[in-house]
């Protein structure tokens, strides 16, 4: 039996692969692992049968076998430690991997969701403008800083890795924000992700599920 | 040679355990390692010495046998890795306790961090009031499925394990806020951890810093 991963019945990103499911699928694409995906709709997602799986509500989750895992982070950590392709078999390079992907969700997603939602629900607040600017020059800060260490290289810490995969992802969100046209490195460096093979069979297939709910 | 961690020279906290540097002391001290610290002062933080164990200049890093990382979320789990007690020996409960670990970071610390920021630097904004109940809002809703998760038991799943650890240090944040006396069960829940032989001395050797720094 493959795999379950969850995903939204309606992105709502519109199929542009923004959903946290990507990471997930695409992990599973690099690693050639089949994988079935269950549908939730928004009122599932707070239902007693989903919060089995998740206690917060979220996608994506994990059901293999009896096991049942949820966030993110942690479903494409346990795909990389079951398949070769995602983390370096040298100890100290694997660690650091994984510290790329922590950074991924605790330093460099915070910032860039609040910077999302505010630009996307609080528009018509007094305080917008302000806001925003504040938010934009906290992004700015995390975007400097991991320009400055990728330079000139291809990925984060020699070759390709899970910690990539993760930031790649973090960072399409900002596509849109014109905040990465001030760093050019950035956006070869994601221009690369999205270049990959895996990454676009995983776009695909959650573009798919948004063409098929219909309008 | 014991591992290196760095901390705030002064702490905002003021001594408080909140820092980042508390989860890795609390790890170490579970299984433990003594440690060496390196103590950093804010201006410190983003020049280079700094910026070469964390391009983003934040506590905690590890420094050990040439391997450098960054993010208190890795760093535990190498901890956890290099040493029994923090992590069931069972695959799949293996897996769970990460995924726990990836939820204190991803999921819970974000909106009780914004939460604690606003009411910290936010008091003189227009926005500050209506803000501060939204950030509350986010926070309760997090609570209640943690709540609701935990039930009446001692730990997460099964034996305390490295995602309590996290999740426990996340929620301490909220001590001032009146938050957590909506969730007694959590409320009793972070008061085991904080009992715990091994907290109790982690969280007297930061607070040695601090009053060490002086006025």
């Amino acid at each position: 039996m493959p795999p379950t991963i969850t995903a939204f019945e309606r992105s709502p990103d519109r199929g542009r692969g923004l959903a946290r499911d990507m990471r997930v699928r695409w992990a599973l694409e690099e690693v050639g692992q089949p994988y079935d995906v269950r549908l939730v709709s928004f009122d599932a997602l707070k239902q007693a049968g989903h919060l089995a799986r998740n206690p917060f509500g979220q996608i994506p989750t994990w059901e293999e076998d009896g096991l049942v895992l949820f966030e993110s982070g942690a479903i494409v950590l346990h795909i990389a430690e079951l398949h070769a392709g995602l983390l370096p078999a040298d100890a100290d390079a694997r660690s650091r991997a994984i510290a790329w992907m922590f950074a991924a969700v605790a330093t460099l997603d915070p910032p860039i969701m609040d910077r999302s939602m505010c630009a996307f629900f609080e528009r018509g607040q007094p305080w917008y403008a302000q806001r925003l600017q504040a938010l934009d020059g906290e992004v700015r800060k995390r975007l400097g800083e991991l320009s400055r260490h990728l330079g000139g290289a291809e990925w984060l810490d020699g070759g390709f890795s899970a910690g990539d995969l993760m930031i790649v992802h973090v960072l399409l969100r900002l596509r849109t924000s014109g905040l990465m046209d001030e760093f050019p490195n950035l956006g070869a460096y994601v221009a690369r992700g999205e270049a990959r093979p895996a990454y676009r069979r995983a776009f695909e297939a959650q573009r798919a599920v948004f063409e098929a709910a219909g309008p």
